[in-house]
């Protein structure tokens, strides 16, 4: 399955509505197909500026190795040094913290969908059901 | 005026339905703030894969630069050395072709939309219907 | 369609072989994935160290574009600036002078064949028959 | 002595069958030369897309330093600022975990296996496999 347009519009309209209701601040949500590009992001009204860079690398840090970015930072915290070397690999864009969510259909990954800008666990929490709402399965 | 989520959607969907209206290629389109910063961008389907860099490279020379990108294709005409030298200045994230498109709020420039997939008149052509159906004026 | 790592080697297995019988210079081909991602590569015994790049630039700029790389050659004799700037947006990572050949399934882009070596026609040459070989279609 | 692609080719395959009768998941490997260029390079079919850049920061880390990866992991876990340091010396292009081989003939390094794909120490087995199986001496 190839993620469409629409599947990722409604990812990341599921991701704000879901944060709106549980009083989240401002998010941002990108999607990034298979091979690891761009294919929709927004930045809520109120976010900080940057929000794209990390919204971008926890998505691509999650496509780009075949894990959550919950799972980079796992590893990040047991041998620091291999995550830093794996910015370094990939040109400084993995963000291994949690809201880099796998997008599966089965057991490929078709996509990911990357969250910012409450704590991590609300990101996830916002994206999980973002993605429930497109009718997508995460793996956070 | 501060561009908002809400104007930036309505300006990429007016894009995708004038492109669409007109028999062009499927499209991709990015709304900058006034900081030069990403607001929301979508590709459609059916799009090559990197087509973000292009959006975003026509908008973000446009916003930084306080030209639209077919002012920076004329300098590029005459003075190629100097555009080389802008792009190098900002990190290789300057494309001087026409479909970096000003938005402006009288004489000041509130951000940037960035269109891309079909020739680069049509591009502008598209934008420039998608940001007068969000309302807002464009200069191109 | 998703490229297999056993067509991406037959592919490159054919280039080689329509290089030998031709009597070109010692080929490297690789084969890029619909994102833009490496499959496989190869670089014969006797080419020069640096191959990787070329053939890797080459397949690049096709698949992220949407276009073989000898239109990315034609464009950058009209408008040198914008293929410089393309570089910049892309990393460095591209290459336009033909030898970029896409894979197609129907209109779909399924990847990229990238050749270097020889003379540019060439390599092309050489790619072509490399495709057909492990029944793919290419478009150079 | 030179490494020639055929003896590339059949370290990349013999690491794949070792893999594959381990019940290992997808690999990727990569031969880089003695100058630490690329010669040859597989990804298998279920691999996360993002695998060349490890591989290569293995076997880059490995050829360019003189020492296979597992050291360099050893030394990140002494002097983590030495092995972030070497990142930006060599561009971001070095990996400090196991998977990274030295090929040896004699006590001249005449180029470097990159493993990557299943855990760190399952890379280095099934290297050390694939390069037995190529009439190679590996130093892990």
């Amino acid at each position: 399955m190839t993620l469409t347009l629409d599947q990722a519009r409604a990812a990341i309209r599921g991701t704000f509505e879901a944060g709106g209701e549980a009083g989240f601040k401002p998010l941002s949500a990108i999607v990034l197909d298979a091979g690891g590009n761009v294919l929709a992001f927004e930045r809520q009204d109120g976010s900080s500026p940057g929000k794209f860079a990390i919204a971008h690398g926890k998505a691509y840090g999650a496509v780009m190795l075949g894990m959550p970015s919950s799972a980079l930072m796992a590893r990040a915290e047991k041998q620091p040094y291999f995550v830093a070397a794996l910015n370094g690999a990939y040109g400084g864009a993995v963000i291994p913290v949690p809201g880099g969510i796998l997008i599966k259909d089965g057991d490929a990954v078709i996509g990911a969908l990357g969250v910012t800008g409450d704590t991590s666990d609300n990101d996830v929490d916002a994206g999980m059901k973002g993605l429930s709402a497109a009718g997508l399965t995460g793996e956070a």
